[in-house]
């Protein structure tokens, strides 16, 4: 079976009109709505005639919401206004049930943007989790292109696949209850993406599962995360090793008083990122530099070691006196 | 002409093969591909017969890199290796011939997820610029979207069309040489991004051009600029406003001297976001809570001077004493 | 009154051994003592024969703690350790009672570096607040020199008295209740720093109580104050002009799960640095060269539109066409 | 010997009337003096009669430097115009001869105030470097205290002691040529400061130099070697163990064009901060909570896995069956 095939195979059925249908300048049943209540709280729901959301603003009736301009303003029993939007995918992602730590908006869109998604790719995720980045990733390769997402702990799997329907995005993911210590059932997809407690331990099959040069990126909370990672990464089969880290601030949106919010995530992850290589390629040549020279510098740091050793030995024997070596620096 | 009308109009005749077809084993003619030199240079270059690649490690024959593999090794004349890869959107972006600033990655990424983009989505650009932004744009509504890029230089507009060329994603974009002053000629867009000086001048443009509930963003240098933008965005027609940075710090992937890159890019610009509503709305009452407390202290302060004011012109007029008044906090 | 006497007028009278003792390897009465619980609390108390601490781990006697050995352990009522240490000045500040925002340390300590306080400086300071800056100043400029601080607030110039009091600092401290509307009763000071709403009001007092070359610094929550500052201070009397913000990264101290701490204080003040000069020197010439670029940049549109005024007020009267002018860039 | 006695010996005999005296309206020989060009150059200069300074703006000699009004202005031989100012400790730091990288104003400002320094403290550091902490240590400590400071390579010693002198703290300094393999010669300082490779090896020393309940620091710029030593503090002797880093932002001062600047120090070192403690206190009670959560855990899974063994082993020798085992969270 060649590439070609497999990926011809995973192009779902979706049409791309259900995707990104024209707009009509009013809602229907079925529509993902947000409401941006005059409180400023947000709510997504999905219209449906009869249906009611109940919050501390009063209810407001889906059947009231149908029919409304995008845009538009409607009242809730007890008076309260509130807009009627389409939800963005930050939206969606909020909106998810939790089991799980969820993916920042931030570190969603570099992911997407480094491991070069786009409509048509086909890109591997694990684990799932409550399917946030899911969400981001599906929205970047719909309609054409496929998520598939592995998640070992059966709970999470399935609220995962709640999570998805709910947004309307299942139809371009393909969850997989499963771990992945077997490695991956799909092969030259364009990207994958881990979230595990150790991917050292999965790298053979990471490149099992890429294309030549397909993109790797993975997200760890501490830096003994990444040297772990990158002591692995280095031993073959990875090159254009990145190690990266967003910091978002926001800003109090007054004109006259312009000023950072008082607190911010100072800490989401680290992020790693690296392209995929067959394994006959000396990977070790297209290191970065830093870690070039530090290899040198430990080998020369042995060698000497080694004369050291060597001429001790020697002179022990009754050997001659050696000049001093020089040191690296 | 209603709305599905203007978005069906819009769709390019892209066949969607083209934009993302199944990546055979090997380059051919016309692929782009990203030359990842041995002292890891990066050279983007579209494959022509005969065609060479002149740099300081030798001469690469476009002849000897048609048909290698993704992912393999070529030599150069003198004898350097370098890795045929699939140039990134980055690889893209940083190969643009610079008139001038080019966006960031972090920067470009996060507008489009921020601005909601995906395929088949259409989104205005002002200016163009060296096409930086243009190509992440592109990249995220192709192949069903469309951006449309306004530029008043005509130069810089020949420079991002050539650039956009040389990275085969001209045909999601339409370059308009022209300045914005009498608005924009599209209508119903779902999403339009500012980057000029002044972009206050252009809120009611930018409402007549987009969809209500449309994804608003632009990026400014200073906080003067962003003062200025939010105080005119507040006058009317803009809810959800949000100001917001991205810092994003690099580390030296070195897995036993892991550490942060020395110096970083400090400062690329304010990012400012808005979903644009329909003028009857009256957008205030969805404004910041910070927003929404600085105006009512300054209308306390200026109920208390009138007051005061009028006190004294009581007083003056032999009138009565009054008790102190309530000082806003 | 030459600058000499006025410095040596100032001189407290407090010996030096008193302000920094040798300390002894145990506690005595008087003696300012960290309690350093054993669920990470931290307590500053004044050792007095008879008086006890009440927390939430027991109760603490002060004759249990006087002749405690410094760094030793000692046991509440309900059997909790707690360590005895000499309090830090940053313990000393978290300590007081609060009836303003207190400094942030990494703000005091870069406030102190940079306005070059050291053993016997005059440092003027305007508004008091809960003393903590107070603190941090008295710290650096005691034995020998001294802090003048001014309060409006009675209530907050009271409580900072007791602060200073209570960790032992109000010997190098002189607190003045009123406003500076009126300028500074010192002169000659070495530094100068305001913590005000419209720190740009009191310019020409800052200059005539700091000694020439003296030390300006200000501390201002939004961008449109510093904005406002620098215009005012450009305006004359201020050279070596710098704005600057300190971010504080805390990690979790855990040697196999090195991370960051999830959130951080992303904003607590820009810093404004100055220095005095005279009014007869042309401060201008050593503004930032920014400043100096924009400045003739401003000029020339200025002049260029004055121009174009003329010409066509020219050409209305009948006269002769122009060639066009050049623009800035 | 007594502490007291240690202390005692230790005050330096510089009259304090030296350290800072009075400030004169003028100039006078020997006194350190800052050019402020007009080209927003800094020369730190000791004046001396008949001595020149030669820079690209011409020449300014120091005759007619001496007795010029401090903050007033000067020329040179081609007509530039420069201030005449009090150096500040920055400037000072800046001034220095460097063999080796200098210490940054925002982590010299941060180490004074988190090791608690103030007039009349002891303070030991290694290694000295250039001497820029050096400087900022011994400004905070001076007239009172002493630094004593150890650099193992001669050159570079001798280069502190240049610099030290040329900004008048050699008084305060006690310079050390030589390692700390075989511990401090000082005991019952304040506070200690590392700056060397491998501070891990030297933690007994630390304990022995300080008294008890000591602040010790240490500037790192690894993460691993951040690892190493708090892994090597927690075995003991060490509470209060935090990790700290700080970020500068810098803006330009422009008040129409406020802006953070272009580029940033992204990384000087990560800070290190604890207290020693004595021997037989079991410092692990005053870990960071994350830190004994962690260290928790790992027993419960290594308890786990011993009574899995001891379950195994059972079962193949025909034991019984089990319930299975909890799992730490």
């Amino acid at each position: 079976m060649d590439r070609g095939d497999i990926h011809s195979q995973t192009m779902p059925e979706v049409a791309s009109s259900v995707w990104f249908r024209a707009k009509a300048d009013v809602t229907a049943p079925g529509d993902l709505v947000l409401l941006l209540t005059d409180d400023l709280k947000r709510y997504v729901v999905k219209l449906q005639p009869r249906q009611t959301l109940h919050c501390h603003l009063g209810i407001y009736a889906h059947d009231a919401l149908i029919g409304a301009p995008w845009g538009g303003v409607v009242q809730s029993t007890l008076g309260h206004s509130a807009l009627v939007l389409e939800p963005s995918v930050d939206d969606l992602i909020r909106h998810l049930r939790r089991g799980t730590q969820i993916i920042y908006p931030k570190d969603a869109a570099y992911l997407v943007h480094r491991m070069n998604l786009r409509a048509g790719c086909r890109v591997i995720e694990a684990g799932t989790g409550s399917g946030g980045l899911t969400t981001a990733l599906a929205w970047a390769v719909a309609p054409q292109g496929r998520v598939y997402s592995y998640e070992t702990r059966l709970e999470t799997h399935r609220l995962a696949r709640n999570n998805l329907e709910s947004v309307d995005l299942l139809p371009f993911v393909e969850l997989i209850h499963g771990d992945i210590e077997g490695g991956f059932s799909q092969q030259g997809v364009d990207a994958l993406f881990l979230d595990v407690r150790t991917p050292w331990l999965y790298l053979e099959h990471v490149r099992s599962a890429l294309r030549s040069g397909g993109f790797f990126a993975g997200l760890l909370p501490t830096t003994n995360q990444v040297s772990e990672l990158l002591l692995h990464m280095e031993r073959g089969g990875f090159v254009d090793i990145a190690v990266e880290e967003l910091l978002l601030r926001a800003y109090k949106p007054v004109p006259d008083r312009l000023r950072p919010d008082d607190t911010m995530n100072a800490h989401t992850g680290f992020l790693v990122f690296a392209r995929s290589m067959d394994s006959q390629v000396d990977s070790a040549r297209w290191h970065a530099k830093e870690r070039q020279r530090y290899r040198a510098r430990l080998q020369t740091k042995a060698e000497i070691s080694a004369e050291e050793a060597r001429r001790a030995a020697d002179q022990a024997q009754g050997g001659k006196k050696y000049p001093p070596l020089p040191l690296p620096g």
